[in-house]
């Protein structure tokens, strides 16, 4: 062999070699995510940007992530149809915003005297619910992972107290989805307006009572300058966010990468129920402390009665109507009435018997 | 140029781009695990074999763990020094362990009347607790992370019913750890006894009564089958496992490798949390049904005041002998002070509003 045919040789295999080490170092790929949120939305915003950041640096920036808020893509109730679409790899939303299209969408991300956030995590990662999920989000092009949770959302703001069920009777509240339907069968005069508008709205009276989140997300709207009665919450004890990925794009990544962004999910969402605890703690405080016009109630045993009575009358015509909605319900109720008698020996005879005011 | 010197420089060149390319492709790290467990524990061993399996696949191989568990490496309680030491890369054990080594540990595990589980997460992550516990674990060359949350541990099971603080005084109750300086302090004659002969002892009455963990870690130990009484928890309200990392090993990681393995260690934890829910509720429920004579208590109003009375005067001597235990027990307190008032108006307040017994 001469020494050119030597070195030819040597060349090919280093190239041959080469070819496919950087193959493997360099292949990348850049989700493009919708959110239904704004730019820089707290707490929810701060998720995605915190399952941005462990992606990428898990990746070694091999899986980017591109996230568009609602002032770009322009569709904040859109993103269950872009995802399915393809036209976004990723969307991160609430499930029960797509109730009017897929009714069943809404058991996974609360339902009124459901269960809490550590039981619904318990449901989704130990029962059935992630597969639930899956069937549901599955014929559309799908997957659907959990993406964060608020915790127990309050029952909200009220100008007069209530002291029996009368008193909600002809009340003007704004109260979306679900817990609207429950509260509008027990007589309240259930009107929506938009996020902007609701501060003036109760200012002037034009509605008496409304329900946002919790004293994080609450402080900002100012509704304790101007409602002294902060009720306890029962129509949204997890609500739980979700992301949405594309099937095809899940399946054309490689599975480390597959497995990152699964991780990454499961932490942010997490993640996101400590955060909003520990904001609503520090929001909560600060409430207390400057407006002690502010005066904590739970609603009386009649209403509770009554708004349990309804949210099941709600509850099983959409079980009549739909296999899988039966389905899913059941599956909660059932995993509900096993859990649940731990959650009361454990956290409620904890909570009781330490009381710290 | 001649086309020997041409080609020796291609070679040169892909040599070059080769090796480096090689090296980011097959450079490998395996850490070595000592875990406080024994092999297949349920539960707390599961943490680990999860952390393994997420850590491998996202970083495709790069980053492998080799666990060793108390059968192999003998040293249960050994695992500070070990990884102290660099003998182990990493250990699974709980902080409190090592209350006689090193005083101020226990606090990252739980302390009586304290954070719930959720509480302690947001003062980890979004206070001060992080940066405590590296301030602890630092001068001892490691890291701590958060391992693993066994939630709301039960206050024991009991032969006969506690109707008075009189009723603890001289009774025979193993215990261990503060909590059982706590119950001594109120007149309980506290014992140690292996967990291998509680069973035994608790039957032939050498003790009266015990603590363990909870309906999923006390089933498998057959309590129920001799003692009907079964008391809520006020003792560890959030027990938190550990992963303690040598620092050396820690810094010859690379920072994606890094990332893999916190985001990794902080999932598997929060895991921990929630299967231990589920399998509580399962277990509880087995219980119940099979088992009528098992009867839920709560210690009486002025057990409840003596233990909290004697919590704090410990305490206070705890702060009294060492700076650091008090900024711990001081931020905790703070913190405590100012998210329990949420905790209280949100779960507690749902939970004791929608009773599911």
């Amino acid at each position: 062999m001469t020494l050119r045919s030597k070195l030819m040789a040597a060349a090919a295999l280093l190239s041959f070699s080469f070819a496919s080490a950087q193959a493997v170092a360099e292949e990348t790929y850049t989700l493009t995510l919708a959110e239904t949120w704004g730019p820089n939305y707290p707490i929810l915003g701060d998720t995605n940007r915190s399952l941005k950041s462990m992606v990428e640096k898990m990746s070694e920036g091999r899986l980017k992530i591109r996230i568009d808020s609602s002032n770009k893509h322009k569709a904040p109730f859109g993103i269950f149809d872009m995802v399915k679409a393809g036209q976004y790899d990723l969307g991160h939303t609430a499930s029960y915003y797509y109730k009017g299209k897929i009714p069943n969408s809404m058991f996974f991300t609360t339902v009124p005297f459901g269960m809490t956030a550590p039981e619904q995590y318990a449901w989704f990662y130990y029962d059935e619910g992630f597969e639930l999920a899956q069937k549901v989000y599955g014929e559309h092009n799908m997957l659907s992972f959990p993406g964060g949770n608020t915790g127990v959302q309050m029952g909200g703001w009220f100008r007069d107290e209530i002291e029996s069920l009368e008193d909600l009777k002809g009340l003007k509240m704004r109260t979306p989805g679900f817990a609207g339907e429950v509260m509008s069968d027990i007589g309240v005069a259930v009107t929506n307006i938009p996020p902007g508008e609701l501060f003036t709205a109760l200012e002037r009276g034009t509605i008496d009572a409304l329900e946002w989140v919790g004293p994080a997300l609450d402080l900002p709207m100012g509704f304790h300058q101007i409602a002294d009665y902060y009720y306890a919450g029962w129509q949204e004890p997890s609500a739980e966010l979700q992301w949405l990925v594309n099937k095809d794009t899940w399946n054309k990544l490689p599975e480390d990468l597959q497995e990152v962004l699964r991780v990454a999910m499961r932490t942010a969402a997490y993640d996101m129920y400590i955060q909003t605890m520990h904001m609503s703690g520090e929001a909560w405080s600060t409430i207390k402390e400057d407006y002690p016009n502010v005066k904590f109630r739970t609603f009386p045993d009649e209403v509770i009665e009554a708004l349990r009575s309804s949210t099941e009358k709600l509850l099983g015509q959409m079980a009549e109507k739909d296999p899988l909605s039966r389905e899913i319900i059941e599956s909660q109720r059932d995993y509900l009435q096993q859990i649940r008698p731990w959650t009361n020996i454990s956290d409620r005879a904890y909570l009781n018997n330490s009381v710290i005011e």
